[in-house]
This record gives structure tokens, sequence and C-alpha cells, in this order.
């Protein structure tokens, strides 16, 4: 497995290299002493990796654009109008290089330790597909998706839209398991759980460990999930077991899951306690600020991308409400100036997934702004203008996504 | 593209050689007669394709049972717990060789005329992409999937029970196109689909072409589909451009189709008049048979297969309701002595698609048959029995598509 320059573009700490500004960004004194200990050294431009990693080597290179060896995006152009996003095509997103390959190799040998309840245990994905089994679709998306409409330079991966795609999970309720044992202990609030990755000697492991606290009425939803599109979850989306909390940003379905604790507080890894913070420009990340949990009401067009005939034409994209449904979704053509309703395209997965839409309209020869703008059944509505944070996350302006497109 | 023997085993005649009986069975005069004017000889058992056809070379040769070149079956221990078959995955069954693979360079070329209506017209897929799109998820059954059970040795493929997979289609539904077209003329009471496969010279085309006539109620649900999963329609499943006709069996989704047409009569061509009808064993075919059209209420195990260990079991399996949606499952592991209600997994991808199931079950060590009973909610029961019929068609007896699993 390739681990080259794995750290080098973690989003949870300033970019070394930030190729979209083509700068040299600096890293902090934390960042750098990792990436000396892991052996790793900064990119240069030239060693942007084109190819796709090891660990992803299954994937559909035509489909992605490889940002990094951790970070890989879907081109908004192969996002395609399906409910369920291929697995192919599905973005990647790391924040440590994987644990070995061979995890995978006896899925059902795999163990998860859980806390935080009147009879912690330890248990193997061959006993936990015993207590219950439950698919759900999702989407998953990253924290920064969108980030590479911020004009202040984010530092991250510039992600566009493709950090995004909706999947089918299925695996054991997190509830079950719980009640299995006993139940939750007194004032339990968060529900914790630490990633697999390995972590490298002679750094404090709250500077890098991959453990995410989420508030514990996400029990309600959240799986262990073992199979994504009715695969064997695999390495690269963190197989052979992955905690997954339907509707919250990607960093808290927590990949190579070794334990789930139920806890009276929020961790204090940097990942929980700085990362992964929203904030404003130039503030540092801290335990006081959001954190990026449950998801927004965000959509944006995925057809045509630059140029169509006139006459008719039919306007794609995706959209979705996070943790709740949608009520409509609207196409302006026109930069938002008027609005339109589209139409959802195919069956509705549930409160979690996304919606294909689709909109007909005439078009004479010229230029185009197109936009979309999803409202969902709380009377949420996607806002025209990002909201300034230092990382750039949660972006869901519909004007920053739209699309300018040249009819003739 | 490889054609050797693609003709000798189709299943709207007798077939060549049925391989899992190992006899040779003399085809029609008729059928010599084309197997004669393509050039094609009857196979041996020697020469039974191991490999994937050309045409199908992208499929995952694993989960398949290649029985000849126009006919795969997905392996039951492939089917999976999902919602959606995979592409990759689904069973592939052509009636006549596919035409050449230059048909699907630029689908939005391909052409389809529209007859019966009060203004006919040619249309090619992109301005068919124009008029309106509706993605639908359905099961795709061959209709004579369950033919191996049928004690009477009857002709054609022999499948188990993986002719068959649920798929998104998209694509415009046929009503629109109609209405675009002025409606249909007076006196339309079927919708006739011709395929475009290329036909031998020299021989009668109503022998041969895959035209089907189905009842003109289907207009609710039909559609011209030219993706699948979210992907432009393989040549191997019928693109650029098939009639896809939720809730009905396979061979009414015409492949390549170049024809639709609103007509007063069924077809005469043999596909329809005597093909693919319920008739007694013995009897041939003639058109006041019963046509395979809608499909009946159907289910079955897929996990396990063959052994398990002593505890806690999960048993799973697929079921639907071909034209309606499912009211209930239910499972018995002693042959149908008792039954228990098992759970559906997944989202409802709606009446037309299948819905995976569950059940939980404390085993002790023994020999069990697990058998599966689909209720639709219409009050429609698999039957215990298969119905016999002379060519193995629409067997949705409970019995017969039950496992025997030892568990130790």
């Amino acid at each position: 497995m390739k681990q080259e320059n794995a750290l080098s573009r973690r989003s949870r700490q300033p970019e070394l290299i930030n190729p979209s500004r083509r700068t040299l960004l600096l890293g902090s004194a934390g960042a750098m002493a990792a990436v000396s200990l892991l052996g790793f050294t900064p990119l240069s431009k030239a060693d942007e990796p084109k190819s796709l990693p090891d660990y992803a080597a299954w994937k559909d290179r035509n489909a992605l654009i490889v940002h990094s060896a951790n970070t890989m995006e879907t081109h908004r152009g192969a996002i395609g109008t399906g409910v369920i996003t291929p697995s192919e095509k599905l973005f990647v997103r790391n924040n440590l290089p994987a644990p070995p390959a061979s995890v995978t190799e006896d899925p059902d040998a795999w163990e998860v330790r859980i806390e935080g309840v009147n009879k912690p245990a330890t248990l193997t994905l061959a006993e936990l597909k015993t207590l219950r089994v439950t698919t759900v679709a999702s989407v998953l998306q990253c924290s920064g998706n969108g980030r590479a409409f911020f004009a202040h330079g984010a530092g991250g991966t510039q992600w566009s839209v493709g950090a995004a795609g909706c999947v089918m999970w299925t695996g054991v309720p997190l509830k079950d398991v719980v009640e299995a044992l006993g139940g939750p202990v007194d004032g339990a609030r968060y529900i914790t759980s630490t990633g697999g990755e390995a972590l490298p000697d002679g750094l404090d492991p709250k500077t890098l460990v991959v453990e995410r606290s989420i508030p514990v009425k996400a029990m309600d939803s959240a799986l262990l999930a073992w199979a994504m599109n009715d695969t064997p979850l695999t390495l690269t989306h963190g197989g052979p077991l992955r905690m997954v909390v339907p509707g919250y940003y990607g960093v808290n379905n927590v990949k190579y899951v070794k334990t789930v604790a139920l806890t009276e507080n929020q961790t204090e890894a940097k990942i929980q306690a700085s990362g992964y913070r929203i904030r404003d420009v130039g503030v540092k990340g801290a335990p006081d600020q959001p954190s990026m949990w449950e998801m927004n009401v965000k959509s944006w067009v995925t057809a045509p991308l630059k140029s169509g005939q006139s006459g008719r034409n039919m306007i794609y994209g995706v959209a979705f409400g996070g943790t709740v449904s949608l009520e409509k979704i609207e196409v302006s053509t026109d930069g938002g100036k008027s609005w339109s309703p589209a139409r959802f395209l195919g069956p509705d997965l549930g409160p979690y997934a996304w919606r294909p839409f689709v909109m007909a309209v005439d078009l004479v020869d010229g230029e185009y702004r197109i936009v979309s703008r999803a409202t969902d059944v709380k009377g949420n509505t996607q806002p025209e203008n990002r909201t300034e944070n230092e990382r750039g996350y949660g972006h869901n302006g519909w004007s920053d996504h739209g699309v300018t497109v040249t009819i003739s």
C-alpha cells in the first residue's frame, strides 16, 4: 500500500500544499512533527498524484478528481441522475492512511469494543450480524464539500460539489447493540467512536486519532455498517466496520471503527476539540464552536454543465435535506431572479437520501446562469450566499453552486 | 463480436442441447432451418461456453452461471440482500444475437418508429430524452425462471432462481410519447414492440423476429428506457433503447426497440403467437393460451444456502408481487409446516421492485428445509406447488424454491 504523502492533505490541520492556489502553506508545528515521524515529506505540485492509490485502485478513475492519495472527488459530470451513487464513483476522503488491507480479509473476525453501557463487551462482526440488520440510504458528504468556492482561501482539499454521494448502508442499528449490552450508563450524552488506523509512536495520540463524538440522540439512526451498496465494506470506505450516522457529515462516520463509547463529554481528540468547528475567518478552532454534525439542506445542478442546444433542455441535479426529507426543489436559469419548480426523479429512499431532480425548459441562444434551491419539510431553504468561515465548512449557498451554460 | 452458437439455445423453440439433462433434443424443423441459414451448428456439451461472450464481457463472471452465449444466470449466492441488483451481476437472456456494438456508440442517434398513433413518427433517442423522464425500479425476470425445478423436463434454459434481478430503469413514459404524437388510434388494444436484431434472409421473419404485444393498459407504466442503474443502457441489456414494462416478464421488455405500434390485434410473430404461452405438458403453443405478461407473486431464500452454525441464524431472501406491492413475507424452517413472519429490509422502491427480507431464528444442530412465502396486497399468496406446463413458465411454488441447510 502506498502511504507516501498520505498525511499531507489532512484538512483538520492546515494543508501543506494547496494546489489550487499554488502556494506553500506552512503547516503547524504539530503537523510537521507528524509528517516527520511518519517519514512523509510535503508535496510539491509536480508530485500531485495522478493515479489512484492502491487502497482505492478499484475506483473509476475517469469519474474522479484525484486531489491526493487521501482525497478523491467525483466529477460533477459523473454524479449522474440516479438515486444511488455507484461505489466506484463515490468520493474518498481518509483522515489517516488506511489500515493494512489484511483487516478486510476476514471481516467477520473484526472486533469492536462497546463502552459506556451497563455490560461493556468486545463483539466480533460475526456477532454483530446476528443482533439485527437494517439497510438505509444516506448521503455521505465531506464537511468541506464546496470549499473551493470560498474566496478567502480556506485551507484543506478544494472540493467543489463532488465530495458527496448517496449510498446504501447495511449493518446493525447501534441502539440494538446498546440494548443488548444492558443499555447506556447514566449521564451518557455523546456517542464517541474511535477509528482503527495505526498511529505513530512518539506523538500524543489525541493530535492524530480519528475519534468523533456526536449527540446521543443520533442513536435513533446510527448503525455499525458492514456493507455499502450490498457489497462488504471495502477498506477504501472504512471496512470491515464503519460507524454510519445518517444525515451527519462524513467525518462522524468513523472508519475501521474499533471502539464505540457512550460518554458524558465529547472526546478531547484534536479532530473533535478544535477540528471540524465552524468559526469566523482567522479564528482558531475551539470546543465551544459548533461542530460539524447534522448536514444542512443543499442541492446543485449536474447537467447541463457548459453548453446545450437551443430548444428543449432538461436540467438535472441532486438535492437533500440532511436529516429530514425535502419539501421542494426549484431551478432558476437567470441566476436566481426567477424560479420554477423542478420535479424529483425516481423513488424516494427516505429522509437521509438525496433526490435527483429534473426540469424541462425551452432555451434560446444565449448564456444562462443555472442554479437550484432546495427546501426541506421543516421550511429550511438554501440561502443565496455561503456563511464565511475559517475552514470552508457546510457551504450550501445556492449562488456559488450554480453553473454557467451557453446555449447555441 | 462472437456470434457462434448464439441461436442454438433460444428457448422460444426447443433447445438443441439441454446441458443439465445431457440429452440431445432435436429442434423443430424451423429451428434447424434457422440454424442452418445462419451457419450455426448445434452445440455438443464440450462446446458449452465457459467464458462470457464478448457482448457481456464486462459482467462479473463469478456471479454468473453461463448456460450459453445468450443465457447467463445469477448464482443464488450472488443475489445478495440489496434492493438493487448491481448491473454486473444481473442475468442475461437474449432471444437473438445482439446487434453490432456500434449501435451503442452514438446512442442519441438511435431511431424508433411510433405507429398506431394519430401522428406516426420516427423519433431519435435525443428527441425522446426531451419529452419527459422517469426512473422506476422494477424486477426483470425471465418467464422460465424456476424451469429447472420442473420434473417433466421442460425445454429451454434450465434456470434455477437467478434469471431475475431488480434494477432501476430511466427513460420516457410511453404514454408521454403517445400523447405527443396525437394519442392512440381508435381501437388500439395492444402495444406491439419490435426488436432491432438482424434477421437472416430466406426465412419468414415472423418465425424469428422478437416482436411482442402486451395489453394497452400497460401504457400506464411502460417506458422507453435508455439507462439502467444510472448508466447508459448497454448492448447486453438492450441498449441504446429498450421497451420496459414494469411487472411484466422479461420477454415483453423488447431490446434494441425499433418500432412501437398501438395495434388492434396481437402480432402474429411466433414468439407471441405460440411462444411464451402457458399450456399443458405435451400441448403445442397457440394464441388462445395465456401469454406470459404480468408476473406473479414470488420469493426465495438467498442465505443460508447449505450450512450454518448452531445458534442465531439470519435467513435472507427476496420477494416481489409483480405489478403490485407485497403485504407480507413468511419463512418456514420446517419445510412449510409452520411459518413465521419475516421483515422487509431496506427502502421500498415501489410496487414493481423486489424487497429483500430477513428473519432471525435460533437453530440447533440438524437439517432444515427453509422456504419462504410471499403475499401481495391483493391477497395473492405463493402456492405450495408449481403449475405444470409444457415450457416450465411462471413457477412461483414455494416448495421447489426452498433450500436444505445443515446446521452443526
